[in-house]
């Protein structure tokens, strides 16, 4: 292999960081939880990016940009907003630099203190809901559907590369609604298109469910969720949709006129989804030896690797294919660096995920044949230059298909319904995954179980049958079961 | 009209205000500097943003993402960069807040002082080139073409939106080349890449030229800029791409070996444009109805507007036009508001600047026609439904040649070549524009010129012919013209 990444069995968070390095998709930086997105791995973010702005666009939202800065004060509006958000983050207070008088290096000029220091934005409810405040007077204004792409900070402690990192770049969907009922609907509809984009995209298989009260957002009063499970058993939360109800209006003093001349409070949700994303694309479909990339997001699509090395006529087929591909809009690169041997590129390809590989010598030319092999089952077979466009497309296809149902294999495997406490201590503690048990409703509860088995209520989920219990640890009566996992 | 705006010629600062305003493209924040960037000056700086990355991309760089972060002790490693960008900053000295005492507000948490403070980017040339040391070895790893499209942040004193705020969108290019010639070049190829997008899609002519040693960016050993003319004669600094010598490769320590097998230092290029660009749009093409869009920039592209309202018979054929504009990718608006009169949607768009509206009325139909307006002109005509797509079409490429046209007409009408400082002085103080004159290629003349009329060396214009001469103010000896003006 080009580069030797750990086992994924005996040391998953070493594999888990291989992939990210070696692949290239991340680096360390010189700031403390701050990591750089290389190409590859921001190339796979555009790719996200792209397709959920376009399916937020065609549900009629539309993108702005709020400042980087909250003022200080702002934090302290929202009671619950403040508790969660207004902890660990980066303070501004000073807006100059001054050279130090031995002149060797520049130091914070203590006259230029900011008279409210800023925090930069850990998220933007308040910054935004105090802008709506200007911009919404009457019904005819709402609903208001805006979505930021940004980067976000907050001053984690411990930190991992796409999954928990100091400064990641998200997009935060923040609408304001007339009344309840279609500030609730809004939620869901996000909801939705994120667990769409997980499965028909990312081929990520996810569990939709509400938060308990206690896993909330801080200042939601609904949070709708996405649990996606990885390949060590835990959980990964990948994306959350809010109601908050008119908490925000009422902080920042929103209000609309209504129809029949009636001053209300506006309704509110906020939504978003994160560069934790790749984290989870990672965890989802990669082996050991290395990325493995749905297709869909996929910034190479294909590569052609000339055998042994470039050659003439190699190069003729390899530009035909290349034509035929590009027709049919498939990213395809042809890998014509003579420095490196072909079996060297073969492992360089698979490290990077790269869904297809051709591979093209003078025997397969004479033959009118090129060997295809696809990344996900490593499978390879000779098939006919004829038609090469259409056999690409359609593996494309199946490959897309069998990550996801090789993924929901994997959810379904590792989903245990258990009916008592110890069965509950036992499967987590041994087989990880998600834990399907009746729950008594309480934040004690589920507190007590988190202190007793470090596994947290990931979400009550919707789209399940009503079943009536006990609770596992309480023994009280449950309305229905909800899962709990390890979580990232 | 919808909304009123301020006559040019009177207060061209409220106008652009106004304009900015009364469009929608941008509004205050809460943090001072900071604009809030609204959907559609959002949208406008995505379609540039979108064309801008094409055409990076084509010339073979792949966009990366490093962190908002700079520790301060990275911007005294480069000795002029730190005169020019660590000034005004906004500098991060703590990660926490904590509740007050009393428990009324949030408060800085002493204790959660940082060992060493951040700095928010003001440019990332630091932070990169530190990076760039870990993945640069060997003449393999060079060319080395990253772009990043981020958000940065100066602490301005005064600020306009767009033109000049604390914080702003740009993109930032950061290459590195294993000799001067080829990063030369390479900053040479993004300075074309500039100038076409600023004539191609903006419709805004500029002058290609290189900045004197006073004007160049603080680390570069030569700056090319482009420069266009405002509508009150100011010039504009739409783009600059920097050859940076071996400075950051010095300073970042990054050397790499020859294929001779000899350790050198790495040659550096960075280039970027900001939504300062959208301040020139709006100043190169505006009139005292509001915006003007150039086609290709414009968001919406089309709009149609029933006449006087919403009708079966009326939104049969808007469909239609709807789905033949469609097909052909433009962009087109129905607007079927029922709340608003036809003459204040005329008004609305205009101020907003779509290029084409069509007007839709029961007569029009019964005659199989439509009024076609066009923004930059402001001239109607009626033309037949048959075939309307096309004259659309043909219509928008029309208008998008007309902007340019008319744009490159002002600013050859408003370039005046002077031969004595009288001159210079009186066009500055009375005409304003690109005053061409001899100069004696010093920065102690240069400053003076700038003391006595405010004006500016805005270039050193490249493909004009050779021309020997004195120079206006010091009577030496000039190897060509200049081009002085005030400017944003």
């Amino acid at each position: 292999m080009a580069k030797s990444i750990a086992n994924k069995e005996e040391d998953y968070s070493q594999w888990y960081n291989d992939i990210v390095q070696k692949a290239g998709l991340a680096d360390h930086s010189a700031v403390r939880g701050c990591m750089v997105i290389k190409p590859l791995g921001y190339a796979i973010w555009e790719h996200m990016r792209d397709q959920l702005d376009q399916m937020f666009k065609e549900t009629g939202h539309k993108n702005a940009y709020f400042p980087l800065f909250i003022p200080k004060s702002f934090l302290s509006r929202e009671a619950a907003h403040v508790e969660g958000f207004a902890k660990e983050c980066a303070v501004v207070t000073h807006h100059r630099l001054k050279n130090s008088e031995d002149g060797t290096e520049v130091v914070v000029d203590p006259d230029a203190k900011l008279e409210e220091e800023l925090i930069v934005r850990p998220t933007s409810e308040t910054i935004i809901w105090n802008t709506y405040r200007d911009w919404i007077q009457s019904y005819r204004d709402l609903p208001l559907l805006i979505n930021q792409w940004a980067n976000v900070v907050r001053w984690e402690m411990r930190t991992r590369p796409f999954l928990r990192t100091a400064e990641f770049l998200w997009q935060e969907g923040h609408t304001a609604h007339a009344n309840r009922e279609e500030a609730v609907r809004e939620a869901e509809l996000i909801h939705d298109v994120y667990a769409r984009f997980a499965e028909d995209y990312m081929a990520m298989p996810v569990i939709k469910g509400i938060k308990s009260e206690n896993e909330r957002f801080a200042g939601a009063e609904e949070t709708y969720t996405i649990e996606a499970l990885m390949q060590d058993g835990k959980a990964l939360q990948a994306g959350t949709s809010h109601f908050l109800g008119q908490n925000f209006a009422k902080a920042f003093d929103v209000k609309y006129m209504t129809s029949e001349n009636v001053e209300e409070y506006v309704w509110a949700t906020s939504w978003g989804v994160s560069t934790r994303l790749i984290g989870g694309l990672i965890m989802t479909h990669s082996d050991e030896c290395g990325l493995v990339l749905p297709p869909k997001l996929a910034p190479t699509k294909v590569v052609i690797v000339p055998i042994p090395t470039v050659k003439p006529e190699i190069d003729e087929v390899a530009q035909k294919i290349i034509r035929e591909l590009t027709e049919k809009g498939i990213s395809v690169e042809y890998d014509c660096d003579t420095t490196k041997r072909c079996g060297f590129k073969f492992a360089e390809h698979e490290l990077k995920g790269t869904p297809i590989r051709l591979g093209l010598g003078p025997r397969d030319i004479k033959n009118n044949q090129v060997e295809v092999a696809r990344r996900d089952t490593k499978e390879k077979q000779l098939v006919s230059l004829d038609g090469i466009g259409q056999v690409v497309e359609d593996l494309l296809d199946e490959i897309q298909d069998n990550l996801l149902q090789r993924a929901r294999k994997y959810q379904q495997n590792n989903t245990t319904a258990v009916d008592s406490f110890e069965e509950f201590k036992s499967v987590i503690a041994e087989r990880g995954g998600f834990v399907s048990a009746h729950w008594d409703g309480t934040v004690e509860t589920e507190k007590a179980i988190k202190e007793a088995t470090k596994a947290t209520l990931r979400c009550i989920p919707l789209n399940q049958e009503a079943e009536e219990g006990a609770c596992v640890f309480s023994g009280r009566p449950s309305k229905g079961r909800v899962l709990f996992a390890k979580a990232y």
